[in-house]
């Protein structure tokens, strides 16, 4: 059984900071003068966590099947609820990507695999609002 | 209503960044020759979005309780499952914090309401795997 762990330290007003595997993330849910935030968002990280984690598939599945592909790109897009607490309602992923026509029902069971059996962070968020996604072909 | 996006960018192998409010997020699945980890990983991004998100309810209901104390921190433990999608089973989080005795039913009273009203990420995650918690007083 593998355990992950971290520890968030405060340092002054809504600045945190942690360590993943070794490398340091500052937190900050502060908004400056201008009104612009001051930091990373806790919520925001979410939306770094379930791209990056089906990335991570996709790239790792592209090579394993031998494609070549240039441009990639995931944009996601998730709305907000207004109720406490706020949750997002849904995550509309679109995954950019340049390859050869040839290649692209490779890429598709590549992003079918991803989200239907390798991507823990989208099965974790799945259970509370739906992930949709699409392919956009550059 | 409130419409959170972010773009995530492939550079070469498991790397990618992105962008949270401004400020730089670089992802990295890859694994050193040593073993260790090449960069921050999507999943664990998750328990500094949890236990981000909870500190900051923290601190703020504190300052609105007027109360004073120092060495805030948050550990978080999250076993991870072995089936594919491999997802945490449960959140144990530790809320350390150093503070007057007199104002500890305070700081009960600000998780309480951090996990049962204000924390949209425990919410989401919480759908998944329990979310467990205690308090430690320095």
């Amino acid at each position: 059984m593998t355990i992950h762990n971290l520890t968030l330290n405060h340092h002054t007003g809504m600045k945190f900071s942690t360590e993943i595997n070794g490398f340091p993330l500052i937190l900050n849910g502060a908004t400056l003068t201008n009104d612009k935030p001051a930091g990373i968002s806790p919520k925001k990280l979410l939306l770094a966590a379930i791209t990056g984690c089906t990335a991570m598939d996709i790239t790792s599945l592209l090579e394993k099947m031998r494609v070549h592909y240039t441009d990639f790109s995931i944009v996601i897009e998730a709305p907000l609820g207004e109720e406490h607490p706020k949750t997002y309602l849904k995550y509309d992923l679109v995954y950019k990507i340049r390859i050869d026509n040839a290649d692209r029902d490779k890429m598709e069971k590549a992003v079918n695999l991803s989200m239907s059996k390798y991507c823990g962070v989208s099965a974790m968020l799945g259970k509370s609002a739906p992930v949709n996604f699409r392919i956009e072909y550059l």
